[in-house]
This record gives structure tokens, sequence and C-alpha cells, in this order.
């Protein structure tokens, strides 16, 4: 640990949580659950499990599978567990800082996995400072256990209400305690989190595709401000929170989630796959193919083919060896990064006048060499087509993105960020286009954050704390 | 070691070789080399380098960014090098099976690394030890080195091509000494092998993929039965062998390529795709969507659609993030070992006509659970199509395939295959439209091996080697 | 971490503590000083430094050459450091109970390392709980940190004084802070802390043997009650806690301090060879030879030898590569535990009366089995001579003695343990002769705590500490 | 492996060997063994083991503690097994150097372990790559392996002696075949090789203390010359070489072997404290203490003490937490290799005339440390005496002595070496002195290498051994 101030980036976490009640594997059951959530964490994972008496905790940097071993998901017994991925965000990473939390205070042991961000993390941990609390990690998600351990509510319900209560910003939950699991979800509802059946019991998961895996039938997804407690007398939900309007992050759509969950009650690979059928409206091109960069660019591209007519083909290959660092030649190859992971397929590109389908855009640093390296293996023509609109703002509430200095959108016009990237033409979906790929009844209602797209931002910030988020 | 007889399935080996001559940072482009063509063996790695002088050496088990830290890269000095990736073998996995060999003899240091399979090893390896040799492995390859420690001809070539003459089968070699690299290509041709230029030096590589990687320049293939010899008066070839009929194995067409390589002349991807298209008129079916199983299904299921006018859909996603192993609950999870790996989407699948494509069937216990997990996804008929036709023999050539009797149809005929995996239809490429997706100047010559879909192996066993390989 | 109760034997912890100041390597003297004191704690070790602003810390499990690797070493720069060397203890590890702790609070970070026992950790833990603090070990230790965040005071130093006056029990304590380096001893001064100069800046230990190895020169002992400041403008003294009578632990000179150190003003060696002199004079008896137990009884052993005349020899043999655990044949080997650490000359001891001189008798277990293998190796008689008082008491002030139950002086006579660890005669050292091996003036005061001898424990225990130690 | 041409310094490897037959855990019964052979070899383990059909092996870098898990041990079935530990040698350590080496040739598996050095391995190792064979190692023991796998012989017993006969210099060797254990010793029984029973089975280890931490009943030593085989006919013995002159190593008995063990037929502490006896009567000082360089200096030490009558006091405390590297600050500490390895107690040096006593003397560098560090905590006279005579000739037949200009004594008169190391006087042993140590038997026949004393090695060496020896 470096005694510097602590760094708000290191409060922008992207996280995968997953909790298990009332089956005889729960560690396990997490274990695989976490597994098929790595894509929103990739840096760390822990799970804690408990018998309703005895609490177990295993932790760990890297991969799920890197870091649960046989043994160590043997050393974690009992009916019910919750688990936890961590983000790679830059900067040191700490065991400490790893989740879930597992603490012993007055009304014993409490175990909380947190996905989301606070904006008001540092004014609260100031406060609990002050008032004697001792802080071992430098994340945001403690400030909560703190505030739950000085509350002078009597019941854990009661103590994780009104520790909520005085935090801002946007959390999926998990908690599991002597009485349960618990979930939480804020009120605008930022990050998703869904409720499945595993036989008897409850598996709670930030997004769906982790009961495929686990063969849990799907509920409901646990709805904005609602808290829930699963514990042997069965589910019981409250609404505890002021109501307010809903603000659901269309980001895990475009990019975060995986195609094959279903997150706000949509199938993300179908909304991708219509944001492309739009952008073909929106900026058709005279193309003779239409590549996607792999992976989370092939819906959009596949929609993009289908609306257009063009010929879809797979002209970079994706590789699945792909580790953390690489140990690139002093005498360094052009465009190592991008070449390291995707490989072009000449045959597919060569004298072709080339679509390629991303689904969004973030630095340009990245396209910048992809399309470099498409026009390397023989591509006339290269039109970039984006499926979303231009990222003009840094996200508070959970996704890592850059600061708003980073964003080429925030400095280049469109024009001029076509010619930084160089592509021949560069077109991104508009807000209404990526609007319109949800069904009328929920358009109608407009119950998204779109902040990154438009810096309006669903909560209003303090002062204090546009100086804290470096927006004043 | 255990001192079991040598089990012959250990000869069964897929690798990836590569090297550089001429390069300051020659271990570090093997390195990537090996990186780019991991698909060819995921066991374990191993590179030498030397400066003319001394040899160095470093190998280990796992990935090849497991195996080489900066530190390991940093013990292999010198501007000429070459690399090995192992196929993951069942079995024990020992160290001293981890190629390159690198051995001293009496003409000096000497290195090699061997992708392909010599079906008289264990004879020639008897009379070797007879004469009082020690081997140190249990791989074919072992035998070559020793052949060229043995020989009575004075130079390297000599003894290399002394050796070489002694051996039947599959080899596509490096060599490393202090007199420079050394590439040898069996007559047969049955392995490929690919020469290009970086810089003022030279790159031998598996596959043209990994040029790409290090930006090397794609001159040509080694030719069938040629020895080319690189060192600082440049490359010289040598066609030592008596000439023979080519047999360049299809099905590293077929499976076993990446679609991003040129091999034996033709990119894999654009042979895959026609492959799709073929079969696509010889059989199709009415559906609604056309999915691959991916990665190695997708071009040939474009192929597919677009000879059908079907519609190309993602149906299923592929985890980015498998490892070696998985702990699965004791309370097992139907179709675990598939489940793990591909994750359906309802949303494409729910109430469709699927027809699913694949490269090739082998057993058919994956599909049998595929089909199902893609039925339990909502499917309401699925048809299989093959891009290649019926496995029925066994490869002694180095593609690890199962024995005779594993292989599914050997044992059932199509309508029991269909059965069994529980397709509504399932179809395979006939050995004609195999063929006809390679241009016509090749298809005339008939250059390829495809013993594994007819049982003609190019070359005739004798007995013993009948009785050895488990063919009497 | 298993939620169970914390278990009151998880708070006995003897330790090793070195703390340097004004150094450009304080990190790397810490670390040397630290492998000085192993003797003190094998359990893990920890450093934390500091330039005065950023805090550094790195921590483990293992010896203090396996902790600290070089690259560790550079991850802790700065002219202060702190370390700590933990005891093992039977039960869980767990890297949360490792020192130095470092934490942030409202005051900025801090770092502390604690060396003896609190008696009322769990009444203070419990307070501090039902106020809302959340603890993260399970040590005694962790309770101060959180008095000096919780304290009212506004000055660091006065935080540390109003926090140790609601402790009970004993510690030498180093603290780190962006303001220097501070060292407390308790006013009973149970456990030793001593101070050195190391050129311009200054070193504190537990023991001088560390002073020794880093070339410090040794100044004095921190006095019982007396705060010590270390900062730029040098070293300032305080006595900010109530006098009382001193309780310094005997038993550092009877076993658990280096025979190289000067503890409490004396040096360790001579006093244990003034013991065995004495224990010659008490309990003399006629032998042909006296062999110690290594290496902890040989001082004693010289001085029984010279004391009675008999001739000293090397009887047994102490292995220089004893790790943690042995893997024994299921075919178990007779006194196992004994023969791996020590193996005994048969030519000294054959045929002869031999007096076998350790420096105290705990459980009999081993000394039981020592003299078997002894008698296994010819000796005709066993004499064994302890060169301290029966221990009766267990130790709360951070000695990690068994329970009462255990010892077994506390269940059987001397002559019922002689029966018990098969010794022809045995005879212990009187509490007088143990005390008159230190100079009058020191023995006039009595400053000793000598409880695990006598029962007689310096501080008078609550009824409830009582029964949580298990005294009740 | 670097390929410069093999040091010859590689070939002096003292090393510890250990066997067993017929015992239900033979693998665990030879970690133990090799564990009490520790000292003789700390840079790496190895074991085969075998059923007599199957043959498992496990080697690795680093203590027998650290080499052996449970997992491993339990990977080593089978009634017998042999094990070696590998010394620590400057330079490159290559897992290929480590033994029992286990072969596969044309009569099935051989494993072998060897104690010992061949001063001809150069040229027998040139003939046999000439000859088409292929080396793994840089070892000189590997040549035996090749020999035995070239023989012309029919049986294995024919095809060692054979091999055996070819190979000039000192040998104690362990074979595993399926044909049982075999154990044989060179002529000149340069290293020691001990018989035990372990009940129904036999145990062979280097040094007899082996036998004690197993509970095995010493037999006999294996005789120079002979060549034992053990199996289920029980124990046949063999005399097949040409006798000559015994050349048993005497610097065993001065410091490489436990004083513990039986060497030759000689215990070694007793031979050791002789050792002291003679010297005290050569060469007495007026004095006030006497205290050895622990530990291998103590019997000597107290041989002088009772010899000259002077006090025996322990002055230096050994550390028992020594690694293998340190890391020093780089404003570096006085005598750090010393001090961190041994510490002076003041108490008992300060103002005193101090006798050092210390087995022998090499290069002088250390005693010149550590008579300054014993000066340094108050000594007012120093006397080294050393309980052997000068070292002059480095050793070819397995221990690790420097070369001829490292040996202090060959380039430095009596007086001169102790001008250099800082003592006030400076004592060998007569030549005399160190055999009048063993009963007159022996010293009659003098059965004994001393050509580390005398240069006079007891096999002449051909003109190509001495250039090569670096002798000429």
């Amino acid at each position: 640990m470096r005694g510097d101030l602590i760094p708000l980036s290191k409060f922008h976490e992207e996280c995968g949580i997953f909790g298990v009640y009332g089956h005889p594997e729960a560690a396990n059951i997490t274990y695989l659950g976490l597994h098929a959530l790595q894509h929103r964490g990739q840096e760390g994972s822990g799970i804690v499990s408990s018998d309703g008496h005895d609490f177990s905790e295993e932790k760990g940097p890297g991969l799920v599978l890197e870091v649960f071993t046989k043994e160590r998901l043997a050393r974690l017994p009992g009916r019910m567990a919750i688990g936890h991925n961590r983000y790679s965000t830059s900067g040191g990473t700490h065991d400490k800082n790893l989740q879930p939390f597992l603490v012993n205070f007055t009304l014993g042991y409490l175990a909380m996995a947190h996905n989301g961000n606070l904006v008001n993390a540092q004014s609260v941990r100031d406060e609990l400072e002050a008032y004697g609390a001792i802080f071992q990690s430098t994340t945001d998600s403690e400030v909560i256990v703190h505030l739950i351990s000085h509350s002078r509510e009597e019941t854990l319900v009661g103590r994780i209400v009104d520790a909520l209560t005085k935090v801002k910003g946007a959390f999926s939950l998990l908690f599991l305690s002597s009485e349960g699991l618990i979930a939480v979800r804020d009120s605008y509802g930022v990050r998703p989190l869904s409720l499945a059946r595993l036989r008897d019991g409850w598996v709670v998961s930030s997004e769906t595709v982790a009961f495929n895996l686990v063969e849990a039938d799907y509920i409901r997804d646990v709805e904005p401000g609602e808290l829930v407690v699963i514990n042997e007398h069965g589910l019981t939900s409250y609404h505890p929170f002021a109501p307010t309007r809903q603000a659901q992050c269309v980001f895990e759509h475009v990019y975060f989630s995986r195609p094959d969950s279903r997150v706000f009650g949509h199938n993300v690979y179908s909304v991708r796959k219509r944001h492309g059928l739009r952008l073909a409206k929106e900026a058709s091109v005279p193309a003779d193919v239409v590549i996607p960069v792999p992976d989370s660019g092939i819906p959009a591209a596949l929609g993009f083919a289908e609306g257009s007519g063009l010929r879809f083909e797979e002209g970079l290959v994706r590789s699945h060896y792909i580790g953390r660092t690489f140990i690139e030649p002093q005498d360094s190859i052009r465009n190592f990064g991008v070449r390291i992971k995707l490989s072009p397929i000449r045959e597919v590109l060569e004298g072709k006048r080339v679509v390629v389908v991303d689904d969004s855009l973030v630095r340009g640093t990245t396209s910048r060499k992809l399309i470099k390296m498409i026009r390397g293996a023989g591509a006339k023509e290269v039109h970039l087509r984006i499926a979303s609109p231009p990222i003009i703002s840094p996200c508070f509430y959970g996704i890592d993105t850059p600061t708003r200095q980073e964003l080429i959108a925030t400095s280049h016009t469109i024009e001029e960020t076509k010619q930084y990237i160089g592509a021949d033409t560069l077109a991104y979906l508009s807000r209404e286009g990526m609007f319109d790929a949800f069904p009328p009844a929920d358009g109608a209602g407009q119950p998204f954050c779109d902040a990154c797209f438009t810096g309006n931002y669903p909560v209003p910030f303090t002062k204090e704390e546009l100086v804290q988020l470096g927006l004043f």
C-alpha cells in the first residue's frame, strides 16, 4: 500500500457478483457463476461461504479458474455463499481491495460484495475516520460496511437500509450473514442483478449468463430500489428507499454484458444486432464486405450486413491465448498491441472496400492501429461504423472509462476523429437509434442512464463531489 | 517416468515449430512465433538459442506466455533460435519429452524440433538401444537425434540426410547447430513448413500466421523433400531424398490450421468457406437459421449460409476463459463439458429450425451434448452439417486422432450416428466436395493425404508396424 | 478466516520487533534485524517503511529470508522502517494477523508492531465493536490501533498514551508515522526493548543480538513505562504511565532469548551458565559425562560440568536442516519427532552414566523420548537436570506456554515426573538459584516476573478476565 | 545449458547416496536417509523407486525437505529405491545434473547414484561421443551409465564391472534395476559406504548417521573393491576388481562427515576429539578460554580444552536460519558473510586470551574475518589452532576444494598465513598427529588418502589427465 491520497480512479470498478442460498455445494456453484461472469472483472476473485454459523473466505488475484483450486473450494463449506470478480484497474492491485469483504462486527459476521460505484465515498469516509473508523482497503465499497457497523439501528436489515440511505451512486449488493443472503439494488437500477431458482435454493447474479451455466431457472430481476432477504423462510422483498426515476446503464447493452445474457429485460445479442441493422440504415456505404471487430462487434456487424445487404465475413481472427503481459522485442513490432490480439485474413480483405463494425469508440488509439493493420492486409477502403453514439463523459457509476480528456469525442469532431484513426468514412449510431433498439414500452419510459453519451448524470453532484470527481 | 512399455499413443503429436536466423532478438521473435502457433500445441513449449558458439535452452509445461518470462527470455541470447510447441496428449507429461532437444555430441551442439510422426520409431529405437544408445524421452522424435549421432557421415548435413533416410513417416524439422539453421520437410510433405524474410534474416514456421505477428514477409514453402541450410552464406537448398508422390495433410485445412494461415498454398479460411458453400449444395435443408460451432466451424457456416440463402447467426457464445480443468459440482451439471465452453443464445434459437455447422465429427460425444443444449434453448429442429467426410481411420502422421474403435463413423452408419447425436438430420461433405474446394491445378495432382477419411495411407506399413500401430 | 469465537490461545504470541530511524536503507537494515530475531517468531514476517509521506508494506508467512526477496525490499523505500516476526502458533495462520499493522486513520498513516500480550483484549474489543469498530485480525494487538483511532486526544502521542492506559498486559511496541518512530514499553517492563545508534540514525530491537549483526552500538534499554519519540529533532523521552513494580520476564533468560543477547542488563549466556553452576551445587550426581540438550541447554550444561567437575561432551547432534513438516513412514519410527532433530553419538554415551542438562521442562513428552533415545544409544544411567524451576502456570504476557493441564509439573510430583520421563534421577534448579544468577543489585529489587514458576501474576485479573483466560 | 567446454570444476562433487531394498515404504525411508545425509549435498536431491517392473523418478533443486512433498513421495511406489544429494557447486545448476540418473537401455531400466569423482571422465566421454553416444548432463558420473549401455557383456553385473574397469577415480555407487539393488565401492575405498538391516530388508548409506534416523542396524561397510547385489535371494558379494592399496579419504573424518557417523570403522566425533587432544600437546599456548568454530570445530575444541586444561566456552553462536542468499545493504556491513552465520558472545571474549579451534584452513578468508570479529568483541589475544595439517593440494576424488592457487598454504608460510588472518599465533595439527588419532591397527596399514595434505595422489595421472585437471 502506498500512502498517497486514495486515487479516485480506483473507485471506478466494473465487477461481477454472484450468490447462492440453499445448495449443498454453494461455493462450487458460486465458483462456476463467477467464471461465467469473468468478463466483468479479471483482476481477482473471492468467495465467502457459510453454514449459518462459521464463515469461510478465499480470495486471490487472477482469473476465477486460477484462484480457486479444489483444495480452496473444499475450504468453503456451507449451503450459502457469495462471490465477486474485480476488474483490472491500472495502478496497484492489493488483496485488501478484493471482495467479498468479510468482517466481524457487533452483530456477528457479515460479508459483502458490491457492483457499482459510490460518488460520495470520499466524504463519507472522511466522516467515518473522524469518528475513529479504520479502513483496510482503498475502495469505495468499504464505506458501506462501516456505515452498517456504525448504524444505531437494531436489526441487520435496518442497519443496511440506514447505511445505504447515506451513500450516493450505483450499487448492486450481496450480503451474507448468519441470517441468510441479502440482495439490494439502488433505486436508479444502474447495475443489473437477477434472481433464479436452483432446485430448492436461490441464485443471484449480475448477469443471467451465469444461470445458464449452473442450470438455474431465471425468475426475475431484483427491482431498482428493492432489498431481498433469502433465508429459511424463503424470499422476502422490501422497498425501503424513496422511489426515483430509473437509470439503467445502457452501456451494459452496448459493450459490457455478454450477448447471451438478458439484461434489464432484453437479450443483449438481439439489442446489438438491432443496433447494427439501424446503423446500416443511418450510415450505409458502398462496400464489398462487412467485418466485425471480434467478439463484441459481431452482433452489430451481422445486423449491419443484413441491413445493408453486404456480405458478412470473418476478416479478423481473435487469439484465444491472450495473457496479461507480452514481452515485445526492443526492435518493436508495428501495432503490436492490436496484432497480438487480432490477426487479419488477407484473402478476405485484399482489394476490398471493407466496412468494419465495432461496438463503441473510446480513445481511438486501438481503432487507429486496427485500421492500419487492415490496410496493410490489402483493403482498398476502410469504413468504420460504431454501433453506439460518441462517448463524451466519463462514467461514475461503475464502468471504467478514461477521463474526459482521454475520450476522443470530447476533443475531436467526427471528421477529425476519422482523420486521426485513418478511416475513409466514420459513422456512429444515433442516440435515437440506440434507444429504438429496445421495444417501445421501454423506450417510452426511458429507463436508461446514458450519461457517457450525453453528460446527463441521473443524480446531481454537490460542488465537493464535482471537484473530487474532476468534473469542476 | 513410469517404466511401462512406451505407449504408442504418445507418438501421436501435433506440434508447432518456429525458427529464426539472423535477428538480434532471435529468442523473443521465436517466443512470439510460438505464441501465434499456440493452437498447434498447448502442453509445453521450449526454445533453444545460440550465438553460434554457446547454446541456451529454456523449456517448460504450459502455454508459451506462461513458460517464457522476461527473465527466461533474457537467458536466451544469440542471433538464431528454434522453438517448439507440444500438443497435450493424455497420460503423463514429462519435461524430458518437451522439445527442442538439445544435445552435445561429437560434432558439438545440436538442437532439433520436430512436427509430425514417425511410424517406425520403435524398431529404430530397439536397434539403437542394442547398439548402446541411451534415450531420454519417450517420443519418436529422439530417434532422429540418435541416428545423427551414430551416423558415420562426416558433415552434419550428411548425417541428417543419413538419419532421415532410415525413418519412415511425417517430419517437418528444424535443427540449430553452430553451422546455422537447417529446415527439412519429408518427401510426402505431410506437415506444412514455410519460409519468410525478417529484415536481413530468415524465419521458418509451421504456419504463416506466425509471420503476420512478427511482420515477416512470406517467401515460399519449404518443399516436400527439401533440406534448407541457412547461415552466413545465405540460404542453400538441397533435395537429397528420393522423390515420391505428395501427401499433404488435408486435415490441416479441415480443422487444424488457423483460418488466417496459408497452408500448402491455400488460405485456410477460403477453403473452409468453400467447403460450406459446397455442403449447402450437397445437403441443403429447410431451416430458419445457420449457426456455427465456434470457432473452427465459422467459415464453413458462413459458406453454408451464403450457399443456402439462410440467415447466419451467432447462436453459441464461446468462453474466452477456458482453463485446463474445472471443478464440477458432485451434484453434476448436465452436459457440463460443453456448457463450460459454449453457451447458447436462447433468443436466436427459440422456436427455430437450426442448421448447426461443424468442421468435422470424431467421436460424436460432444455433438450429442451440444445438440441437447441447443434443443434445451428452445430450437424446434436441429440439423447437423459436417464440412468434411466421415473420419474412418486414425492418423499416424502427427494428428492426435482416437483409435479406430472410438471413431463413430467406423461403427455407425450415418443414420445411426444421427440417432446417437440426436439430430433431426445429419450430412457430411463428400470427399469430392472437400477436394473441389482447392483450385483445379491442385485437385488434378491430388497432392493430399486423406487417410483419415479413406484409410489409404500414403506409405505401406510393414507387418511389424501394422501390429505396433494397432492396425492388424 | 473461520467464524468461530476468537480462540484465546491465539492471543499468546512471542514475537520480535525491530525499527530503524534515519538510515538510507532502513528496510534492508530491518530485514537483517528481523533475521537476527528469527528465533522469536517463525510464522511470518512484515516490514513497513516510509519516507515520511508514503508508506510501503510487505508481509508474508515464513522465515524472514523467505518473505523478503530483493524485489520486495526494493518496494520498501524511505529512511525509517519497523518490522515484526510472528511466532508459529497452532491453528490457522492468516496474513491478516501478520504485523506491522498499517492503517490510515484520521491523523494519516500509522504502522504498529507489538511484542507481548494483552489480558483484557477481548473486553476492549467487545466495547469497540459495540461502538462500530470493525476488526481485521484475531490478534489482541489490533485493539491498540482502534483505541488510538477512537481516542479524542489531539496529538498522536496523546492518543497512544490514552490507548495504552486502557489496556492491561505486556507490550513492547513500535509505531511508525509521518512524525517519526515511536517506541514504548509497558510499566512492568515484561518484554525487552533496546536502543542503539547506527551512524546518525537510531535502531530499536527486542534483543541486542540484532545490533551485532547490523553493527549498531547499543545505548540503553527503553525503560519500563517509557515512551520514546525519534524524529528529525532527535530522541525525546516520556514517562506518561503511572509507575509500578517491575516484572521483567525471567523466562527470556531461561530459554527464549539468544545467548549472545544482553537482556534486562544481563548477558543471557552468562546467566544460563551460572544456572548450570548453581544446579551442580544443588543437585550433583555421580556420573561419567555431562551433555546438553542443544542448543539452549549448552550454557547451563557447561556450567554444570564446570561446577561438578564432570566431563562435558557433545552427546547429541542437532540437525541444521529442520523444516516445518516431515513425512513420517506409516510404519512409524520410534521417537521420530526427537530423532529427526537430535541424533545421539553412541561412542560418547555407551556404557556411561550421563547427566543431561536442559533449560526447562514443559510437558515432559520430548524429554521422555529423548531419554529413551539416549538409553537406546547405550547409556547406563540418565540423570536429567533442568536449569530452571518447575513450570506450574501458563504465561499470559507473551510466551506461548501450554495450558495449565498440559504442564507436567501441575499434575505430577518430581518423583512422578521422573518416572514418566524415564530418568534415573531428575532435579530442577531452585527459584533462589535461578535469581541468584543475577548480580545482587538486581536480585535485591526482584524486578522479575516469574509467574510461570509461581503463579504470582504481576497484575491482578478481573473475574471476567479469569474466565476468559481459563484461570477460573 | 551453456555450450562452453564442460568445466572440470563441475566434476568435483561431494554427495550423499542412500538405498533401500525390501521395505514397503522404500521411497519414504530413502527420503529420511537423504535428509540425514543433507550435509553431504544441498544443491538438489532425487529418488528413483521401483516395484521391480515400473520405475518412478522425482528430482529437484533444493533441500530434501523442500524437494519431496507428500504428493511427490506418493508418486514413488515400490519396495526398493535409491536416492542422491548433490553438493552446491558454483556455476550453473541444472536439473539434468541431478541424480539418480534413470535410463532405459537395451537391458531395461537402470538407475544410478554416484558419490565420488572420476579423473578420466573427459577422455572416456570423448571416446563414447565419437562412438555416437549422446550425453544429457555435464557430470562425470554419466559416463558410467554409457559405458554400461555400450558394454558387450551379457549380464547387468558383467556390464557394470566392465564399465568400472574403464574409469579411474573414486566411486561409491548405487544401482537400481529390475534385478534388485547393487552397491559398489572402488578398490581404493575413497568414499564411505555402509550396509544395514531394516527389518527384513537392507539399507545402504554413505554414512551411518542415516541408519540412526531410520532405525536400521549397522552390519558392516561395503568393502573397497566390493560389488554387492541385493535381491530376493538376499545379499551376494563379488570382488571383481584387481586389489590395490586402500586410500580412504581422511578428510571425511577431518571435516566432511557427521560427528555421529561411523566412517571407515571409526566414530568421527571421537577421532576429532583426539585430534584436539593431540593438538593441545603439539601446540599449547597460555590462554584464558578455548572456543570452537561451530559446529565442525566443536569436538576438536573440546579435546583441546581437555588436553590443555583450559576452559571451554561457547564463544560464537551459530544461526539456525541460514539461507542461500542474503540481501546485503549497499552501505555494506563489515565481515557480513561471517557475521550472518556466527555471532560472538562479548561476555565470553572480552579481555580474554582466546584459543579458537577450527577443523581445517582452506583459503583463510573466513578465518581472517572471524578473527577480526572476535577481536571486535574484545578478545585480547586470538590464537588459532587447526585440527588438521595445511591443505596444499586440491582433491580430485570428490571433495569440492578450491584450485591449488586459492589454497593459502600453497602460497603462504605458516608465519605469513598467521599475518594474513591476523592471529596472534597459528598452529596446525601434524600429519602424524592426525593419523595417530586412529587406533594403531589402522595406522599401521595407512589405509588413508591424504593427498590434500601431501599431494600424494593414490593413482598416478596420465599426462592428458594432468593437463585436464590443471596439475601440469
